[in-house]
């Protein structure tokens, strides 16, 4: 159960934000980190390409390529610029060499969930022949309810899963974030079935703290919260999940703190709880 | 569908919380409300039986007392604790004429939830004797799931309908309030299921606010957020319930307001947007 090594160990660039893309590479292979996850930001200014020979020749694998989506608009206008804005994303993962994309799908404050959750599932759909030209896969990701007004109508593993149901292609599946689904009863269920649709595409830890302050920046280390981490890996690697332990923290008071010392304690903590 | 009329509104002492409750239920009933929710520490120092008449001869139904619960601890002897927590709070509902305790279950961080749940039910078993004697019955209250970690690990409808199936008592029941679950894809079914159990026993009403800046106390006001007020009170009355819509506000924004210009809105509020 517990990871001996640092082999499935992949970070996102948002976890050290303070450092640069080159800096992060850097030092994650340095560390002994596997894999990297990059957030789209890290990108700006860059030739991608360049940067995606840069992080192999690190060593490192790239996960996927955070993140695309934000589908639901009240406008024909504003849904056809999400459309292309994935669009970018989806030319950005093929030229950086990031085999999947992770989809915050998105929510309008005020719209019905239902109407949103539609418009997920159609611009998702349109965008599938890009994808397979590409070579790139798309993973929704569940977010946590307290997000459901304005970042995500898809709240639970669930309905994540039931959009890949009603999608059935190769090209679309599950990211499991466990920051989102930790509270959720049906959890073990739905990875089970997740995994049974061949959907589970990615898997991200991090810790919920006693008391959150923020609603989206105060997320904990791994062990200094109270998700059942060894627990829900069980869940997800009983699926035949493979893939890598994907390390996602959003922080101000940790970005704040010295990110050389910060990576020691991610690998350490990886270690000692995930 | 519209509130014509302000019949069915009740306000929650801690919806105005500057106020002492003398001055609430006088300024409550002035306004033409006419139900009043009971938050427990109103009642320190008082006569708890005068408080109640006090609050009848201004006109106001007394709909519930807010809150017992808590009942997941780590020791026996801090579960025994929160029992009698909870018999005392029954005896002050007793005492101030509420015929409803609403209980916020409780969590420990770090317990597994599915050990907090068996201890909640267990804890709600216990006092059903007392409930019964006293003509007082339970109303279980699904929290948001962002309230998993230490307030409640029952965090939807339909993990509270399942407790009310496993306890099968006429004294346990539902407390649906909006603000915890709105965002849930089975809502309207999980409304029906608990009128069907005939355990819809309070609904309560707010809204939820784009952004969010505290877990606790950012609640809105009625028509501040992205709530479907109308939508969801139509499923509520659909199952035949009868009861107060009760305005149940927790916000530092608010309470740092002139309470009097305050109360004005949420009387304006209900009618608009509830």
């Amino acid at each position: 159960m517990t990871p001996a090594s640092l082999d499935k160990l992949c970070i996102h660039t948002i976890t050290t934000k303070p450092w640069a893309i080159e800096t992060s590479a850097a030092k994650f292979a340095a560390a002994g980190v596997k894999g990297i996850t990059v957030w789209r930001d890290t990108l700006a200014g860059r030739d991608i390409a360049k940067t995606g020979q840069l992080l192999r020749d690190h060593g490192l694998s790239i996960v996927s390529l955070c993140r695309g989506g934000f589908f639901p608009a009240t406008t024909d206008a504003d849904r056809t610029k999400a459309l292309d804005d994935n669009r970018k994303a989806i030319a950005e993962a093929h030229a950086l060499g990031a085999p999947l994309i992770v989809l915050v799908c998105g929510a309008v404050p005020g719209q019905p969930l239902t109407e949103s959750r539609k418009q997920i599932t159609d611009g998702i759909a349109a965008l599938l022949p890009e994808c397979q030209a590409a070579g790139v896969k798309l993973a929704i990701e569940p977010l946590h309810p307290m997000y459901a007004d304005s970042r995500s109508a898809v709240n639970t593993l669930g309905q994540a899963n039931d959009m890949v149901e009603q999608l059935k292609s190769p090209y679309v599946g599950v990211a499991a974030d466990v920051y989102h689904l930790w509270w959720d009863p049906a959890l073990e269920a739905e990875i089970a079935r997740c995994g049974r649709l061949n959907a589970l595409f990615a898997y991200h830890v991090c810790d919920w703290r006693t008391p959150t302050t923020d609603l989206l920046l105060d997320r904990g280390l791994m062990g200094e919260g109270c998700i059942p981490l060894k627990q829900i890996r069980s869940w997800v690697e009983a699926t035949g999940f493979n893939g890598f332990n994907e390390v996602e923290v959003f922080s101000t008071r940790l970005w704040a703190t010295d990110q050389d010392e910060y990576l020691a304690k991610i690998v350490q903590a990886y270690k000692d709880h995930v």
